[in-house]
């Protein structure tokens, strides 16, 4: 099926990438993924300076300014004829004019891609921690949402061959990062804890929000503390999922703060 | 520049990439960088071996048997009027027929690419150590080619700001693991080292036959080490590079077994 999206600033139904993308070969990239809702995708400054910031961490420039991405946005859920909506933007450092992985050869044209999907709330998932991968504490690549997915993959691909929804990652000193594709947030002692940056995980956006909303402390999460943990919620920018069972045990119900953390439904 | 490649089993001088490739999006696929010596793929064999052995780590199918691969190298180079050259073989998981991580969505089309470029030999290197990123030895990716090459890029980016040519990186332990794209090899007290796979190193090719002819052997290569290497030798599939200096100390010249590693030039 061909569908349209926002292509290096205009919108196209037949969208070609080159095979020579550096996002393609090298993962030299980084992305969001916005929740959009009335047509209003939600948080944009922040979506955009983190893209920014990691762009500039992996030294790939972003000439097109933030009202014409937000107007690259509006055109693509318009085309699309979507209002609830996730919404990609992947910026890479484009096709290379030489091959090999640095310096990746002048002039640098970033590629700059929006892709727009209807908004499917997630179901209630059950959880096991990844056994045959860790995440990178010691990495930039932990803080910043680039193309490296991975890590993520091989261990969401293991929970799935566990039977589980989604996995836990550890990082390499053991103590719990986040989910697949979100941060997680625990219950403990009847108080809430979400591990700190600095164990390899990415500032999201929602779990900024959630941090105040529920509240809860940033802390460390171990193997010891994830055998009694008392409820769990999984956090990103398009929604919240609540964790029904970790490995075989049941955890308990949660109210999410839905519409205090995306507002109210239009 | 229009250059033909081979795309999905055929030549094409027109190749689009989807951009829902899951291969762009998040870096779900491998790869291999074969040496073409004459119009001859050097260790192919091996390198479709271990791109098989990536995929099936990775759940990605590849039905395309290695005859019809080889058949296509040889159209690819002499379509491009090539014969001392690089061949990169990708394979992603295709195009996604949804969003999200897992699962992938049904059916998996996936995406072989081979693209050419003049062999060139690299010329002596000066290295230093990465500063700001690691290698995961825990992580399966770093024993597979896969696309997932962030942190080597960070490591080589780093080392060029800091006006060398490339970078070694340490695993998460602070063992040396490998050079931005290649296997390390190290003289010390007059042997040859190389690290063992264990600490995070991709099983090289050039590196398995180089452990024989040196001869070395497999031991860790910690950083009190590195201060007292007297040589030292990068070697991939496609060359063997000659390091001159670790950070402001020359090293010792070394003679370099190219033509018993690669063949005699035709």
């Amino acid at each position: 099926v061909t569908e349209t999206v926002w292509l290096d600033g205009r919108l196209t139904e037949e969208p070609a990438l080159s095979p020579a993308d550096r996002g393609f070969t090298l993962a030299d990239g980084v992305f969001e993924t916005i929740r959009c809702r009335a047509g209003v995708p939600l948080w944009l400054p922040d979506h955009l300076a983190r893209l920014r910031h990691g762009a500039s961490q992996l030294g790939i420039p972003l000439s097109l300014d933030d009202r014409l991405i937000a107007r690259g946005i509006a055109d693509l859920l318009a085309a699309r004829g979507l209002a609830e909506a996730a919404v990609r933007l992947t910026l890479t450092r484009g096709p290379a004019a030489q091959r090999g992985l640095w310096p990746p050869g002048e002039p640098v044209r970033p590629t700059l891609l929006a892709t727009a999907a209807p908004l499917r709330a997630p179901g209630p998932v059950r959880v096991t921690v990844a056994r045959i991968t860790r995440r990178n504490e010691h990495s930039p690549l932990s803080g910043m949402k680039s193309l490296n997915y991975g890590d993520n993959l091989i261990a969401r691909r293991e929970a799935a061959g566990r039977g589980f929804d989604d996995a836990l990652l550890l990082n390499t000193s053991g103590a719990l990062a986040c989910a697949s594709v979100a941060n997680a947030f625990v219950r403990l002692d009847g108080r809430w804890r979400t591990p700190p940056l600095r164990d390899g995980v990415l500032p999201g956006l929602a779990r900024a929000r959630l941090l105040a909303l529920l509240p809860a402390e940033e802390a460390r999460v171990m193997p010891h503390d994830l055998a009694r943990v008392e409820a769990m919620i999984l956090a990103n920018s398009l929604a919240l999922t609540p964790v029904t069972a970790l490995d075989d045990r049941d955890l308990g119900e949660v109210r999410l703060p839905e519409d205090e953390l995306y507002g109210l439904p239009a």
